[in-house]
């Protein structure tokens, strides 16, 4: 079982292009801030302290999106994360944003866990490993294959 | 009696800088969306319509502001909004965020309302010009000299 | 033959995120600006004007990422833009970031002309058909088709 | 004698907002590039190596803005820099906009030194300050005055 982590985000005028509806890299920079609050909500673990702390980074390796349909200034998109895998040193991830029951677009994410001081791809630290297997069961099969 | 109107704001991980400190346009960002809440549920005036429909904008005229601590991601900032003065075209208004006791910044700002299509300043439309009143009392002396 | 579309961009304080790195969102910016100076440069149609009078925007409705190596502030990439197929409503092109002989990201767009006015597609305008035409003539196949 | 440090900046589609104009935030975005600039190629100090390598920042303390007249997309306009004061700390500099001999905005900054280490400010490094002093020579005086 997967529960979905969902949040609402209120369209900005500062999301918005000449034409008035959400310029694009503003749905990733929407959905980045989705990221956070999953791991600060979702996954009970501290975000601003991995980045500052603990010196532990999430970019983005690959990216697939579609935009379906345009959204409007004051307009309230519901973000939807779902997990798809977890490897030993990634996470994928599915987010959907809908409003009014039609979707707007789609992002498909693979993110690694890297350290901020070599710059290279590390383990998903234990504790973050744990926190997904609560919450994307499905994936224990791939960690239990880890060693 | 002029009650400030207040909102948090999470720092996030786009709003910072490589010092991993906020990057002072991202303050100016987060002030526009503090003007937009405002005017929605504080004065219960639609700013998408505003926007949108109406084609009237607030464009900032004037702009000054003290930088006084740097904010780090993770933290929540409450940003507080008075209203200084309205005039026949002109709102002035005075933004401060905190966080913990301490100001991290201040931003006052001379907005003035303009109609998208004309691109020149208009009267302060009646039914904002009403609720700025009902929302900071103080400056209906202004307004009963606007005639 | 199809000269790729190629211009430098220096990646910037404002781009980069706590770790020093390009934070992904600004590369699409980069990107859409890459698209803008192509019209402009490349197919010689004025890209303002076809936004701001002709009310004709190019929104993407597909995009393809993959985000391979960092880049650091003070770096410039060397953006490059290839056409790879026009339909009657829609362009799809390749954009490539390197530097120093390394691919930084790769981003497959697929844009869209459509109507500001109705907010739907349309077919791409005759003169900007003739100037894809003339910079990537492999797609002219595919344009003798459209009738 | 003080020769003003000059840049074109093309109005993008991305700084542009719902009224087809520049959006402030940008304009300010536009004036940190503006000083990496001035430093990289005025100064002839490497900003992006002062940031990263020597973790030296120059955050803004003290804005002062005026947006006199609305930018459009596609325009042209030309950043020309000022030093007003160099103190022992902090500098003090000059920003105007302007656009066919049109003022569009004007922001005087107040930038200080400061270590990304201790978050606290710092003096001038001695091959910044000669640099200042060689651009704007009438600084000198205050200079001579720190010790």
């Amino acid at each position: 079982m997967n529960a979905p982590f969902e949040r609402p985000v209120r369209v900005r005028f500062s999301h918005c292009d000449p034409a008035g509806i959400v310029f694009f890299p503003q749905y990733l920079v929407m959905t980045n801030a989705l990221v956070e609050d999953w791991f600060n909500e979702g996954l009970r673990i501290d975000y601003a302290q991995m980045i500052a702390r603990r010196r532990v980074g999430l970019p983005i390796v690959k990216l697939d999106c579609e935009f379906s349909r345009p959204s409007q200034m004051g307009e309230t998109i519901i973000l939807t994360l779902n997990v798809i895998a977890v490897g030993r040193r990634s996470i994928s991830i599915d987010i959907v944003g809908h409003c009014g029951g039609e979707t707007r677009f789609r992002a498909k994410q693979v993110l690694v866990t890297t350290s901020f001081e070599s710059g290279k791809s590390i383990d998903i630290p234990t504790d973050i490993a744990s926190a997904l297997a609560r919450f994307a069961p499905q994936t224990e099969s791939i960690e239990a294959h880890r060693s």
